[in-house]
C-alpha cells in the first residue's frame, strides 16, 4: 500500500464515518473528518427524541474488527422477537430465531455514534471538526468545498483521496449526478408512505411499561406501528403510514381528535402506554421512506461513495446501520489484499459489494410488506412456526431467510436473499400444495423428513432459475 | 370532459409528441407543440446518417387511431425475422412468428416523424413552433420557460395543462427532480455497452447489399452488430460494445488499424459490405444506453411526462417508439372516460400504464443478453424451434414472449413479460431435464402433446410465484 502520510477526507461523522475514520486512524492513515452539525456530544441536537437502530450480527462484527464491542454492548437491549399485537390488543412473541442465542439488539443512535467519535478521537492522527457543511465536490481535482456553519465563511479542503459518508442526501453524490462527467446510474425510489416517530415515555424509576425484550408491532396491513425499548425505559415508536391513500393518512390526520380516533381504532393498547400521543404527532416531523441506489460508487482513485449516501434503504430489515458497518469491514478486506493504487481499491470494493448492497435494499422493501401485513397471515404464521422447529431442533443444518441476514454476517446479502427467497417460495408453495399438514407438535423425525424435503425443493427453485437465466 | 378550447402546451415534436398533439387536435383541443431542433421537414437534422426504428403492432395500433395507417404502410419494409451471421460469415433466418402474417417493419424516424408533423399540421387548433429549447418547468404556475434559438431570446410559455414529450433527457423532468417540491422517485441506469451508428451503402440502382426482410444480427457474447433496411437500399448497422470492457472497447478502439482488425475478426462478411467503415467509424458519435424510471408523472392536475421523458428504454426489444405511440393509445382511451378533471385524468393514466412501461423496460433490458448471446446457444435455439412449431401449427393456442410482446397489442406488457417470462422458464427447463426431447419434425399429436405439458409447466409456474407472493 501506498505512503499512509497522504490525507484521507472523510466527509459526515455519521455512524459509518466515524466508524470509517476509527478504522482508517488505527490503520495509520492521516484522517480529516468533517460533520456538518454541531458535535453531538456536546449539543443534544436530536429534539428530544431518543432514536434508536436495531444492531445485529454484521454490526457486530464491525465493532469486533475496532476492538470496541465490549464498550458496545452495555449499550444494548436485546430483543429476542417480535411482539404482534392485534387490533383486540392482544400479544403473541414471534421469535427472531429458534437459536437462543440469536437475537438482535436496540441501541441509542446517539451513544453509538458518540462512542465511535471517541475512540476515533484517541488516534493523533484523526482530526474531526463539526459545523462544517459540504456543498460540493469536484472529483477530478480532489477537493470539496465546506461552509463553516458559524462564520458562514466558505473553504476548500485538499486531499489525496476523498470518502463520502454523508447520508442519504449526499452532496458528494449530487455532485456525481449533477457533474455529467461519466455516467452516472442513479436511483431514488420513495415509498408511498412516510414515517413519524413517537414515544411511549418511562415508567416510575426507569420501569418498561410493556415488554422490554421485544421489537413491537402492530402491523395493520395499510400501516404499521413498531416500539424498540431504550435504555431509560422509554420505548421509541414510530407509526408507517401513507401520506395520501386509505380513509387515514398523514394528510388527512389534522386534527387531535382524528388522531386519537385513528389510534382508538387500530392501537388501542398502544394509545393507552402514551397519553403524550397528540403533542408527539404534531411536534414531530413526518419523514420519506426513500431507497437510494447508485452505481459507480468511484471516481478513479480520488472519490469515494461509503454508507447511505452510495446505498440508503428503508428500515424494514433494521439492516442499515448494519450495512453501513459492513461497508467498512469489506473495505478494510480490500485494504488488506494490499492493492498498489487507490483506483484499483475503490474498483475492487464496488465490485465485491453493489450486489450485496443492492440485495439488502431489495429484502428492506420486502420486510415493509412482511411486517404491515404477511406477519397475520396464516401461511405466513405457519412458515415461522416450521422454521423456528428447524432453527430449534438441527440448528446447524436451517437458516430461515431473516436469520441468513441477520445472525450470518459470513453469508453475504445477495446469497441471503436467493436463498431465504427461495426457501420461502418452497415452504409456501409446499403448505399451499398440501405437501406439509401440519407445523405444530411434530415428532424429530417428522420434522426431519419436512427439512429434507424443503431444502430438496430449494435447490429444485435456485436450479430452475438458474436454467431459466434468471437471477 | 372539460372546455375543450384551453390551451394544451406540448414540450417536443419528436414521434411521441408530434402523435399527440395531431390526437388532441382531432379531438378539438387548442394545441400549441414546442420543438427545440429546426423542422426536420426542411433541414438535414441527422447528418447524413438514416435512422430507423421497428414498427410493430402496437405503433400500427396507435397509427390506426388517427388514421394514417395508409400513410404510414409504404414507409415501411417488412422483417420478417433475425438474420443471425456466424463468425464464419454463415447465415440462419430466425423467424420472429411461426405466423406468417406476423413481421415487425424497418421505418425511418426522419420519414415517420415528417409525416406525423403534415398531420398535426393540419389542424387549425395545432400549431407548431421548432428552434424553442425548454429550459425549465414551473409546474406549480403552469408554465414553461423557452429559449429561442436564433435570437436567443427567452419567453414563457403559460397553458392550461402542458405535457411534455421531450424525451430522454427532458427538461420537465429535471425540473421534477430539482425542484423537491413533492417525492419524486427517479432512476437513470446505464448500461456497461454504449452504441455507434455505422451504414451499409445502397448497391447499384439502390439494390440491397445484403437480404433485405431481415433484422441482421450479428451476436458475439460481450457485443452485436445489427442491420435494419432502409427504403433507398442502405441499411443503418449499429455497434453495441462495452466503453471500457474486454480486448476490443470504444475506449481503446481508437486508430484504423485496431478497428480493422475487430472487425477482420468478429464481423467478416459485414466488413466486405462496408468500405465506408472506418470513416463511419470515427465520424459518428458514440452515444450511452440508459434506462429511465420515474414516477408521479404528472403534478397535480397541471403538467405530466409522456414517451421517453416519463419512460426511456434501451433499444432491444425494438418497441421504444411503440411503447410511447401506445402511451397516446391509452392516454386517449382514458379521455374517453370523460372524467371532469385532469388531475384525474393523469392520475389515472399513470396508474393503469406504468405497469406496462416498466416491464417493456426490463424486457428490454432481458434482450440485450438474449440478442448478444443466447440466441447462439442451443438451449435458447430449441426453445425457439419448439416455439416457431407451437405458433404454426396451432396458430389461436400459442405466443411465445417475442409475439405477446410485439404483436399482441391488447396484450399488456406487464402480462405479456410475467407470461412470456414463465412460458421461457417451463421450456428451458423441460428441455434440460429431458420431459422435451426432440424439438424437430415433430408429428401434429406430439407436439400437442407438448404444448399441453408446456401450458401446464407454465400455469404451475405462475401459481408457485403467486403463492410466494412474487410478481
Amino acid at each position: 500500500m501506498k505512503n499512509k502520510q497522504q490525507n484521507i477526507l472523510i466527509i459526515g461523522a455519521g455512524l459509518c464515518g466515524s466508524l470509517l475514520a476509527l478504522r482508517m486512524g488505527q490503520r495509520g492513515y492521516k484522517v480529516t473528518l468533517m460533520e456538518m452539525r454541531p458535535d453531538l456530544r456536546k449539543v443534544d441536537i436530536s429534539a428530544g427524541r431518543s432514536i434508536n437502530l436495531a444492531l445485529s450480527d454484521r454490526g457486530i462484527k464491525a465493532m469486533n474488527l475496532v476492538g470496541i464491542q465490549d464498550k458496545v454492548e452495555p449499550l444494548c437491549i436485546p430483543m429476542n422477537g417480535r411482539m404482534l399485537h392485534d387490533t383486540e390488543g392482544n400479544t403473541t412473541l414471534a421469535p427472531y430465531s429458534g437459536r437462543d442465542h440469536e437475537y438482535i439488539n436496540s441501541i441509542s443512535r446517539g451513544q453509538l455514534n458518540a462512542l465511535l467519535l471517541d475512540e476515533a478521537e484517541k488516534h493523533d492522527n484523526v482530526d474531526i471538526y463539526f459545523n462544517r457543511k459540504c456543498e460540493s465536490v469536484d472529483f477530478e481535482n480532489t477537493t470539496a468545498r465546506f461552509t463553516e456553519f458559524n462564520t458562514e465563511k466558505e473553504f476548500i479542503e485538499d486531499a489525496d483521496i476523498i470518502i463520502a459518508t454523508d447520508g442519504a442526501g449526499s452532496a458528494m453524490r449530487q455532485s456525481y449526478y449533477l457533474g455529467h462527467k461519466f455516467l452516472f446510474s442513479f436511483s431514488q425510489d420513495y415509498l408511498t408512505h412516510g414515517y413519524k416517530e413517537l414515544s411511549i415515555l418511562p415508567g416510575e424509576n426507569g420501569s418498561y411499561k410493556t415488554y422490554k425484550n421485544a421489537l413491537h408491532i402492530w402491523g395493520r396491513e395499510a400501516f404499521m406501528l413498531i416500539a424498540l425499548p431504550n435504555l431509560d425505559g422509554s420505548f421509541t415508536v414510530t407509526l408507517f403510514l401513507s401520506f395520501d391513500e386509505g380513509e387515514y393518512n398523514f394528510n388527512n390526520l389534522i386534527t387531535k381528535e382524528r388522531v386519537l380516533e385513528f389510534f382508538t381504532k387500530y392501537f388501542k393498547d398502544a394509545l393507552e402506554l402514551m397519553p403524550n400521543l397528540v403533542e408527539d404527532f404534531f411536534e414531530n416531523p413526518t419523514a420519506p421512506l426513500g431507497t437510494v441506489k447508485c452505481s459507480p460508487w468511484h471516481y478513479k482513485g480520488n472519490t469515494l461513495l461509503m454508507g447511505d449516501a452510495a446505498h440508503a434503504i428503508v428500515p424494514f430489515y433494521g439492516q442499515g446501520m448494519n450495512a453501513s458497518f459492513e461497508d467498512v469491514v469489506e473495505f478494510d478486506k480490500i485494504l488488506d489484499a494490499g492493492h498498489a493504487d487507490w483506483e484499483t481499491i475503490f474498483s475492487q470494493y464496488e465490485t465485491s459489494r453493489k450486489k450485496d448492497t443492492d440485495a439488502i435494499a431489495d429484502l428492506a422493501i420486502d420486510n415493509f410488506h412482511e411486517m404491515k401485513g404477511h406477519v397475520n397471515h396464516a401461511n405466513f404464521r405457519e412458515k415461522r412456526t416450521l422454521e423456528m422447529a428447524f432453527e430449534k431442533t438441527f440448528p446447524d443444518h436451517y437458516s430461515s431467510k431473516y436469520s441468513l441476514v441477520t445472525f450470518n454476517e459470513n453469508v453475504s446479502y445477495h446469497d441471503a436473499m436467493t436463498r431465504g427467497r427461495a426457501q420461502d417460495k418452497a415452504i409456501l408453495n409446499m403448505l399451499a400444495d398440501g405437501a406439509i399438514t401440519e407445523v405444530e407438535n411434530l415428532s424429530n423425525e417428522k420434522l426431519k423428513t419436512i427439512l429434507e424435503n424443503v431444502k430438496a425443493e430449494t435447490e429444485a427453485i435456485l436450479e430452475d432459475d438458474r436454467i431459466a437465466g434468471l437471477k
